[in-house]
């Protein structure tokens, strides 16, 4: 595989042991395999990745876009990443999740 | 906490159910805790985030530096660490251990 052009960072709170833990492991149930679906159905170049905690736990569930460095909270449903990744073909961060 | 300025990625190959495996998380028995310490003697305003795999595992260890897109391979020493947290604080990226 060569460098992806975007990543979306998906918190699933990985302990150091790996155990899967926390608001954005237990509100995101599905939603790698949605994502995963999302980008080939859009011919996206962006690769999903499962983190360990990013540390904005009140805010959860987080995902993440890099290299735009754009931090989204409250992804909790396939509609709200329906808007992220709208936000992404389009250029501009979808303003109702967005963290600032 | 606040959105960090810069996030290291670091592969461990969580699976699915959590479980970390692979070269990636093999070869980096003690470099989180390395690195958090060397963040904070740096004064660096950096995430360390542990990731799932990055699907790059011929060329692991991998850790990636966003929002600069810095892929990094063969990180499997302190010393690679160093040399990628020395060129993160120049801003240019370490050659020794840069993917393209």
């Amino acid at each position: 595989m060569a460098i992806p052009e975007k990543q979306i960072l998906v918190c699933q709170s990985f302990r150091a042991g790996g155990d899967p833990k926390g608001v954005c492991f237990k509100q995101t149930d599905g939603f790698l395999q949605y994502m995963e679906e999302e980008i080939l159905a859009r011919g996206l170049d962006i690769l999903i990745t499962a983190t360990g905690c990013m540390k904005l736990c009140e805010k959860g569930p987080i995902m993440v876009v890099q290299p735009d460095n754009w931090w989204f909270g409250g992804v909790d449903s396939e509609e709200a990443i329906d808007a992220i990744l709208d936000g992404i073909e389009a250029g501009e961060p979808c303003a109702e999740y967005l963290l600032s």
